[in-house]
């Protein structure tokens, strides 16, 4: 896949999760220091003028730099629950937005979460539009990917993690104790959390909500559950 | 402008901030309660098929109802401050993704925010990808739209409110003291907030970051600062 934009192709570059085959990089920027890290990495850079990285690039943001990377490599739940002593995880059931999934990436990065796990079903798996809109953030997040998202849930409380949905009708998230090992359950936009994982989940935790309308974006929803999280954490 | 839409354009039929013009509804919707909603509020329906909806729509997700509306009625700062004994304010400063802006109003309008202040440059305002963006909160949240960002803040301060700048390197948002009339400045994506309003504003509160990238959505950063202050006021 392509990854695109001076900040993106560096943490790709710095990636544990990707490789990058092989980088274009814009003439000017020949002397530069994504271009540097590229040859310090042993990765071929082929020079090219700024009209050949537009008519390569997906949406015009190249920067003067694209990656062309290996397909993302998942890890295994296990990888993510032995991430640390009291994991900190963040389940997604049907997000199927890539900006989206971008954005939770990017916010799940920033709180330092331990992993993610995704469904294969009703997800977008890992898309160059997504790595996009994760901002580089996708080169250092643990990513495990399960055919079914239940049957994950139940191995990690099996393995003392205390699952919670975030999800309407639930305690309030500031209410619930996130100190200990944690996964959230984020659900898709307009579904939610699905009724089967919902009930495989130990508690549901919901935001105070005091619109009208109160409709949240689903990467919102998802920084906010974290960053309480994080709080509590300390 | 047009708001499309089954909840959006409820929504605006509902709003004191848009009026609608003139309704045009998909033939099969005829009987539906956002038809009657708007036959009762003496809006023009005109029914149509799928089609012709189609051809109107800017991004065919117009689910049988498309309205005209007035423009954006934006209010005064007087009536943000006036809107609550200890008045919750969010103001913008540079936010130029319309898609974040909307998002930003999704989630004010959740967080019961008095309202939204934004400034005239750098900053999108309230057009129809906004309010589309914004899945239908935009009719529910009051936004004043002012010439100097920085004038504003001063005269939030001379009323009494506390005015923090959500941004890099201040003190940690959940330790700053968010209970009594505030304001929270959200900058935009890369730029942040502007140097001079930084130093207008009474404090700087930042997020928590663990990653490396930590790069975070305005959207995102903004919901999780606003929720915290939820937290906070109880």
């Amino acid at each position: 896949m392509k990854i695109e934009g001076r900040n993106c192709v560096a943490e790709a570059l710095r990636s544990d999760s990707m490789t990058v085959n092989s980088l274009l990089c814009q003439k000017e920027f020949k002397n530069s220091d994504v271009a540097a890290l590229a040859r310090a990495k042993g990765v071929k850079v082929q020079f090219a003028d700024k009209q050949a990285l537009d008519r390569e690039s997906a949406d015009g943001r190249h920067q003067g730099f694209i990656a062309d990377v290996t397909e993302f490599r998942y890890c295994e739940v296990e990888d993510v629950l032995a991430a640390s002593e009291k994991p900190f995880i963040v389940v997604l059931d049907g997000i199927n937005d890539p900006h989206n999934f971008g954005s939770i990436i990017r916010v799940c990065e920033c709180a330092g979460v331990d992993g993610i796990i995704i469904g294969k079903n009703r997800q977008v798996a890992v898309t160059d539009t997504v790595a996009r809109c994760s901002a580089g953030a996708v080169a250092h997040v643990r990513i495990a990917r399960v055919t079914n998202v239940n049957n994950a849930i139940k191995f990690l409380q099996r393995n003392g993690v205390w699952v919670y949905a975030c999800d309407m009708d639930g305690q309030d998230v500031t209410s619930a104790d996130l100190t200990g090992s944690v996964a959230l359950v984020i659900g898709g936009e307009g579904s939610g959390v699905s009724k089967l994982t919902r009930e495989v989940c130990d508690g549901i935790v919901s935001l105070k909500l005091k619109g009208k309308v109160n409709s949240l974006n689903a990467s919102v929803a998802c920084g906010i559950a974290v960053y309480e999280a994080l709080r509590q954490r300390g």
